[in-house]
Order: C-alpha cells, then structure tokens, then sequence
C-alpha cells in the first residue's frame, strides 16, 4: 500500500498506551483505495492534555483513543456523544475547525451488530467480563432494550458496579444457567494469550445458546467461535466489532462511508501482519 | 511518488501561516528515496503554544517553523542552538524524547553556502532587505568575519536596528556606491510578485560587482541572477539556500545525510508544481 502526501492531507491519529497497527492499515488502506488526501498516524503520550491540546491547535481531524485515555479525555473535549456518554468511555476524536466531539464506536458498533442480526432483546443472556469494553457492550444490549441479563465476573466489585449500571444482575459464575445468548468480552481466547485455547462458557451452556458473540478478535475465529459454528450457532464475533468500530470512526472523519467490499478488503489487508 | 505508513512512521510538520508545498514534497521525496519509515506534514495553528506541547506531547519528531511563528517559539523551547540564538529567530525544532531544541537552519545555510564557495570575508557587501531573512543572512556575515559591510533598506528602524545589531551601517540607499559582493533579501524579482521583473540594485552596481547572492528562489533564476549570469558573475542563489536550510532540516530530523544527487532530484520534485 502506498499514498501521496500533499500539502492539504489530513492527519489522523490514534492514541493508544501500546500502539496498534490495524488502525494505521485499515484507515490508510481506505484512504488509498477511495482516493482521500488524509494519512492515519498510530501514536502514544505522556500529557494526555497537551496531546489533546495538540490536536485542536495542530488541526489534527480525529483520533482514535485506546487504553489508558478512554476515560481521561472526556474532561478536555467540547461535547459529548451519546454513544460516549452512555458508557463515560470515548474511542474517537472527531475535530472541526478546533471543536472536539468524542464518540464510542465500539458501543454504536455493538449496536448496529444487534440490529442487524435483529436479535430479539426479549433474549436473556450472559456477558463474562467486567472491563470498558464490557460496559460499552452492556450498555449497547441496555439502550437495544435487553433487560435480562447476567454480568459473569470474578471480580465482584467491578462486575456488580456494571451490572447495576445497566440493570443487570451480577453473578460470579454462571453455575447450570445456560441463557439463550452467551457472550465474551474477556481475554479467553486471544492469541498469544494465557486462555488462548480456552471458552468462556461451559460446554453445556453453549450447546443450549441460540447465540454465540465473541469481542476477542485475534483471532476472528477463536476457540468459543469455532464450537459455536461447529454447531450451527449463529455468531456475533470481535472481527466484525473492530472493522465496524473502525469504518463508524472512517465515516466519521472523512464523510465518506465505504461499500461493503471495498471495507471487508481493508479489514483484510489490516489483518495480514 | 508514493511511501508506505506503518505503526512506527515518524511524523515530521511545519507550522507556517500559509502552508507551502516544498517542505512536504522535498521531506517526503527523501524519506521515500532513501527507504525512511517518516512522513512529512505541513501545517498552521491559531494556538502556538498548545501547537508546541502538542509537538512534545504527541512525540512528533520535527517542525519547520515559518512566519509568523519564527520569534514567538523561542519562548516555547528547552534549548536553543546557536544558529537561532544568533539571530533570534527559529527555523527548525527538533524534539529528542519530550526535549526540544530550536535552530534556524536558514542561518546554517547562509554560513555553508559562503564557506563552499569561499567568498574573502574582506569583501565588502550590500544587502538589501531589514526582515527575518535579512537578519539570518547578515548574522552569518558577521559570524563569518565578514566586517565591512551595508544594510540598505528604505524602512529606516529595521534597518538601522539590523545594522547596528551586526555592527554594519544603514544607507536608505545605495547611491553610487558599487561594493563587490550584492545581496537581495527582498522580494524584488520573486514571481508572482509586483516587483517580479525588476532588480534590486542599478545596473552600474551589478556591472562592478564580483558576488551575486539573491535569496528569492521561486523562480531560481530571477532577473537579478539572470543578470549576473549573464556578465559571467558567479551568483548564490536562493534555490541553493531553501534547499540547503532544508537538508539540514532533514539531517537534523533524520540523522542521515543524502548525498548531492538525491537532495538535487527532491529539490527538482519539490518545485513541480
């Protein structure tokens, strides 16, 4: 992949603890392929405030925001997205002309994944997990309408502070509950990970779910991904939240949405590392 | 021409008023050239200051300084070079780990260009001009030992303060004094301009002369040095000078020093436009 720097090129950024690259080839591939004059940059920080500081006086059009500064930069932008304030979690700067919006497109991703597969929210389920991302998926399930539900958290603090937020209850384990959509915001699964040949749920709950939704995106098909289609479950994985967080914060910066095609080929191409 | 971003680009701006287009394609020729994971952006700000944190902040390598922000940074820096310090004017940041160093490679230039073409520093000189440019240029004069020497400029302030800042004189005009070497630090003969077709000194003055040196570098040749060209005079050219302050742009951001051809062929790229 290559691009042309101009003079006018926009810049975005990402700010991550750890920079990432799916970002960096995800946006710059789209940008490529649909002819924007913008570059995507991953960086990192010391001085979240002078970084955001930064952006507004560089004229830097968005950033991507990761782990540690999803909660620290809502107090230095200029307004709120819902999508942001209903989980007090932003992943995306957008910035016009010096104003600084902050949206969580992992929340209206999990959102539009919900639509779309038009699972019912009268479906009773089980979330494992307990960190930002669980409550930007809770939350999404909360505001799509699911009352039912069971926050599975070892941790008893951070698990019944998140399901009392949401309406929730918490549990430590799932015990002999197998409700009918399971999902996983946890580590179990990941690559390279301490868990990445284990499943989130028991064996039993899975065979009796009707739904099957992994965050875990590396890899697309982790282990609880592969027993799910395995038995014909339908799936909700981590590969379609990233690449649709990632194109909601595209759309977002450049105006321009994608087609389906031209967005599966940059999840693609930003996949092969 | 075309390179490639990853995860570990290393940015590179400008900050400037009116964002120009050479930096952006000089910077970015070589980067891609000579296989460095950089990228070179131009930019403005309504905020220097933040811009400066934001620089430190964000890890941006460097930034070329242009009007109207070349005094005001140099409250913003934790060091500044010499060649800065001299004239009281930067060019140039460089930020080593969150440490920023100002210099002014205009200065720097100036320097190696007479050095190189080993000009007597007896030679007396006339130098039109009294703004920033004007300062660098007499600044390296004077550093380089040479002592006798004029400042005309019809605004008399500026250029008696610059006169006696370097220990020159102020003549509002040259009259009928001929010195060998001339220097235009004007706008006179810059394309575009109102004054494009015309020459800083009166002929009589070009005709004694043995040293043209104009600073205007769009076009290269301008009347003045097409003038002096003609009377077989050897000439310093301002297209030696932004290409030369801009390498050493480069070696300052970079660490590496391309050689004559390839700072040549990113010099031919960056003026087709």
């Amino acid at each position: 992949m290559s691009i042309s720097p101009s003079r006018d090129t926009v810049l975005c950024i990402s700010l991550a603890g750890r920079p990432g690259t799916f970002g960096v080839r995800f946006h710059n591939h789209l940008y490529q392929q649909l002819g924007l004059d913008y570059y995507y940059k991953a960086m990192t920080t010391q001085d979240l405030p002078a970084a955001v500081s930064g952006i507004r006086a560089l004229g830097i059009r968005g950033c991507g925001v990761s782990m540690p500064y999803k909660e620290a930069c809502m107090a230095l932008v200029d307004e709120i997205d819902p999508s942001a304030a209903a989980i007090e979690s932003v992943n995306t700067l957008v910035n016009t002309h010096g104003h600084l919006k902050a949206y969580n497109t992992d929340y209206l991703a999990v959102r539009q994944l919900l639509a779309q597969r038009q699972v019912d929210p009268a479906t009773a389920f089980a979330l494992r997990g307990s960190g930002g991302m669980a409550k930007a998926v809770a939350s999404a399930l909360r505001d799509a309408g699911f009352t039912e539900g069971t926050i599975v958290a070892r941790n008893e603090q951070a698990g019944r502070q998140l399901a009392d937020t949401c309406g929730y209850r918490w549990l430590p384990d799932l015990g002999d509950l197998a409700p009918p959509m399971l999902i996983n915001v946890t580590p179990i699964g990941m690559a390279g990970g301490p868990e990445a040949d284990q499943l989130p749920f028991a064996d039993t709950a899975i065979e009796a779910a009707e739904w099957i939704f992994d965050v875990v995106a590396m890899p697309a098909r982790t282990p609880f991904i592969q027993r799910a289609e395995a038995l014909g479950k339908p799936v909700i994985t981590g590969l379609e939240v990233i690449a649709l967080q990632a194109l909601e914060q595209f759309v977002l910066y450049t105006g321009v949405r994608p087609n389906r095609e031209q967005v599966d080929a940059a999840v693609a191409y930003a996949r092969q590392i």
